[in-house]
């Protein structure tokens, strides 16, 4: 019988991105990030089924923050108001993750499977906001374009903020990103 | 040596959607695929690497297509005027190949794998766009949003055409979705 291990989830996600930093994704092995971490790979494949899924264990609930936000709106908001109302309540909780977020980003930009996989979980959000925009009410059409625009401007955002160095945070990017998105369809750029 | 056959890669174009439509696009081989079209499996393997990429062969094209159009939008123009020049232009070179595009994206619907291969399509679709907005000197902002916002209409477009009967063309639809988009931004549904 394995004992249980405090922490072992997230003493092996420190592990396998400290190890894929310093030496990449691909040269990085299960072995050696359970033993980084100080465990077995018996318990590395109890979390995970395999090392990508390491930088992906928090997707579901990555979504299930756009939604709940969302879910928050009140029904007479716009589509785009209630779509950047989630992107907003989004950005607040990542906020205080910023550090892991840069390391994350760093290790996904370097590999072409990982960028393939972060665009599918995209994809996914994207879908999943606009099925959520349906329900409230909102058309079709008017639901995968505020969607998808409010994906357009988190990943913006996101973008800005690991790239920051003046100390702004999520949610002011956010803000700042909606904004353009406005003027660039209003034709203003 | 292999005579040459006239129309070749056309014969297995269609006889690979034709047989993807009828038995599936997981059970269909590639023998059988050239066996339809009168040909052999080295003769396939001149134009295509496997069965997924015969509904990919034209990807680099469209691609260009939306490129060419972009550079010929005047300099002064908007970034989203830009990016909607672009897609009109597009959508007038499909209208022909409609009953091609309503094939092929049954097929693309019924398979996950071909479905992600589609989005990845428009993923770098997007990043030319954005990067071809970027040499017309649009900041990369803009550039991005633009572009996004370009893919997303001319996909809800497509969704529509592709569903229509009544006759509406391509161009109608990428109008009419352009002209939602900005109400949608605007907040006015």
């Amino acid at each position: 019988m394995t004992r249980w291990k405090p922490n072992a989830k997230e003493r092996l996600v420190r592990a396998a991105l400290s190890l894929f930093r310093s030496q990449g994704f691909a040269q990085t092995t299960v072995a050696e990030i359970a033993e980084r971490a100080g465990l077995t790979e018996r318990t590395f494949f109890r979390y995970f089924a395999d090392k990508r899924e390491v930088l992906f264990a928090g997707a579901e609930e990555f979504e299930q923050h756009f939604i709940t936000a969302l879910d928050a709106v009140p029904r007479q908001s716009s589509a785009i108001d209630a779509a950047a109302a989630s992107v907003e309540g989004v950005a607040i909780f990542l906020e205080e993750r910023r550090d892991f977020a840069r390391k994350r980003s760093a290790v996904i930009a370097e590999n072409a499977e990982l960028r393939e996989r972060e665009r599918d979980k995209m994809a996914s959000l994207a879908s999943a906001l606009a099925a959520a925009l349906e329900r409230r009410g909102t058309d079709r059409a008017a639901a995968v374009l505020a969607a998808e625009m409010g994906v357009t401007v988190f990943r913006l955002a996101f973008e800005r903020w690991i790239d920051d160095k003046s100390g702004h945070n999520l949610a002011q990017f956010v803000k700042e990103s909606f904004a353009e998105l406005k003027s660039v369809t209003a034709g203003g750029c």
